[in-house]
């Protein structure tokens, strides 16, 4: 039955990486200390590479800037964003470990509603260790949870449901909404914990946030490009977007499944809804295109790798969405560069995806 | 924006009907009195027709036992179920309101997190008036809900949302669970709050619980039929899976939604395991083809209203699902009765949809 998946998560201390993408000061890590300091860190230092970010004392971690970055890929590196969280897609594939969890540096821990400190890593991982049910919903939501299960008229055929390759986490306090919603409702804060875990049923897209996100690198890494964002682009805030749209098909292709709910962090600060728009504005007209285009994609037979799924995509971006504006023409190229980039630092994810197909 | 649906439900005193089967005395309704004296109720008396089902003073009622719907429906009262809670379907079908909110008698008011009595109407009637998002996933569920909205990423376009057809609410204690799954977890008790409601994604099915629902007649009532079951049926405790199913199609062919979620009740207690998998056991082998008949069932654009989409189900359940029993034969057969006999208790509903078609 269900709950045979149900056991405390092993820490999976050899096999996760925690990527975080920033600017500054690592001083968020204090308070994650108890919880994320047996992982190893990877760093992804946006902007200026002179600059020197300070970790706290006691972290286990690499730090890339961008001379690194440029040193490592040499002129595929123009597939990762400069002056924009996308960068942090650089440290997916710099990982060697089989689980990414990234976070942004201004969320912190959050309380459960009894006021105890959530544990969010630790929640990533049971979603990540039980199976996905995208194929039909389960009313009483993740069905593998402790007290829950199948309810009536639940096909057993389903029940074993399929790998979980992304966990995707909430946000109380500051929730992540676009330009206009943030310059309407200035003031509104996420203050309600929904207490529970589900899956993002086949066929169906969703909004996937950068913020607070876990993933499997054997099962979806290739396809966990952060895309063109920031710097000599036309398009920002829309990075964890693109990455969403494209492993939400991927994965209902593949047979993987994608969890949202648990676990929540604590979003200190609003961005400013000002510089939001600038960069989101395109992406406000784009994506009334780009959802059709997603929502009627369909993956060739022969896709049987996150790679082939991955490179077929960018093919039918260069196809349809190039009209939209010449962007994705761009886009679509760094897609094709970026699986380059992937399979060269990681032979054996490569050589394993090709034995698969 | 979305907050502007945000706004305590009128209480639809004259606009909603309660219908409960029923084959004792009522004296659950005690303890619901403060939310339900309000309203109308319709009672369905299953079973010896001979016996007197007593209900508290003060409530507003009519009561149908068997004798009276085969008076009122003559020959085709051969499409309600006898001996099974399916007979509330009768109720739907003689109400001449537009909402329709139906209980089962061992459902009592649930508590909150906080100790507070959940008005679970007032739920239901929010959930009802506010639209419904099938077509992209919102990671903050309801956007219409007070505190909530849509996420970054969620395409404008679609922030409209479609109408909601039906609300189907969830239950503390005793969970619905299937047979097997009762036999296996005799003490297995739904404890877990989750302080939310979403909307059923276009494209997936739903196991559909007729213990705690609302929907608006006029927008989906001719489909809200509770098949054969019971006495003189092979089959039984499927009548609500199969409404769920018919509906969940229907409302995604006309663009309608389904939300599931908040409001609880408690579910007092759980009906013999023994007795239920007898009851079951056909339908567990049957559902594997239903489902798949179900998912990948398409309707005509010519059905423009629920009553021709019905009648197109029938038809096709006819031709594809008879080959797994015959008893699928006599439920097709049943369908169209069904929608005859709501036409001629309904005609200005039957006018109306002709009208829209």
């Amino acid at each position: 039955m269900a709950n045979a998946f149900v056991a405390p998560p092993p820490p999976l201390k050899d096999e996760l990486d925690i990527v975080i993408p920033t600017i500054r000061n690592l001083d968020f890590l204090e308070m994650w200390r108890p919880f994320f300091q047996p992982y190893h860190l990877i760093i992804v230092q946006d902007g200026d590479p002179s600059k020197t970010i300070k970790v706290p004392s006691g972290f286990d971690y690499e730090l890339y800037n961008r001379n690194d970055i440029n040193k490592i890929l040499g002129p595929r590196s123009s597939c990762i964003s400069f002056k924009d969280s996308a960068c942090r897609c650089f440290g997916y594939m710099v990982s060697k470990k089989k689980y990414i969890f990234t976070i942004d540096d201004d969320c912190f821990v959050a309380n459960d509603p009894s006021g105890k400190a959530v544990n969010a890593l630790e929640q990533h991982i049971k979603n990540l260790l039980c199976p996905s049910t995208p194929l039909f919903f389960n009313t009483l939501y993740d069905p593998f949870r402790e007290g829950a299960d199948f309810v009536r008229g639940y096909p057993f055929s389903l029940r074993e449901g399929v790998p979980t390759a992304i966990s995707h986490g909430l946000w109380l306090n500051i929730p992540d909404y676009d330009a206009p919603t943030q310059l309407v409702k200035p003031l509104e804060r996420n203050t309600r914990y929904v207490d529970t875990v589900l899956t993002i049923p086949k066929g169906t897209l969703f909004p996937m946030c950068g913020m607070n996100l876990a993933f499997d690198r054997d099962l979806i890494g290739p396809a966990m490009y952060f895309g063109l964002m920031g710097d000599g682009q036309p398009i920002g805030r829309y990075d964890d977007m693109w990455a969403g749209w494209c492993c939400k098909v991927i994965c209902d292709h593949l047979g993987l499944g994608i969890k949202t709910g648990l676990p929540y962090i604590y979003h200190s600060k609003a961005s400013n809804p000002f510089v939001n728009l600038r960069k989101e504005y395109k992406g406000i007209f784009w994506q009334e295109d780009i959802i059709p285009f997603f929502q009627s994609l369909t993956l060739p037979k022969e896709a049987t790798s996150v790679q082939k799924c991955y490179i077929e995509l960018s093919k039918q971006v260069k196809e349809k969405l190039s009209k939209i504006d010449p962007y994705f023409d761009k886009l679509a190229d760094a897609m094709v560069t970026w699986i380059e980039a992937w399979d060269e630092l990681n032979p054996q994810g490569a050589s394993q995806a090709n034995a698969k197909a």
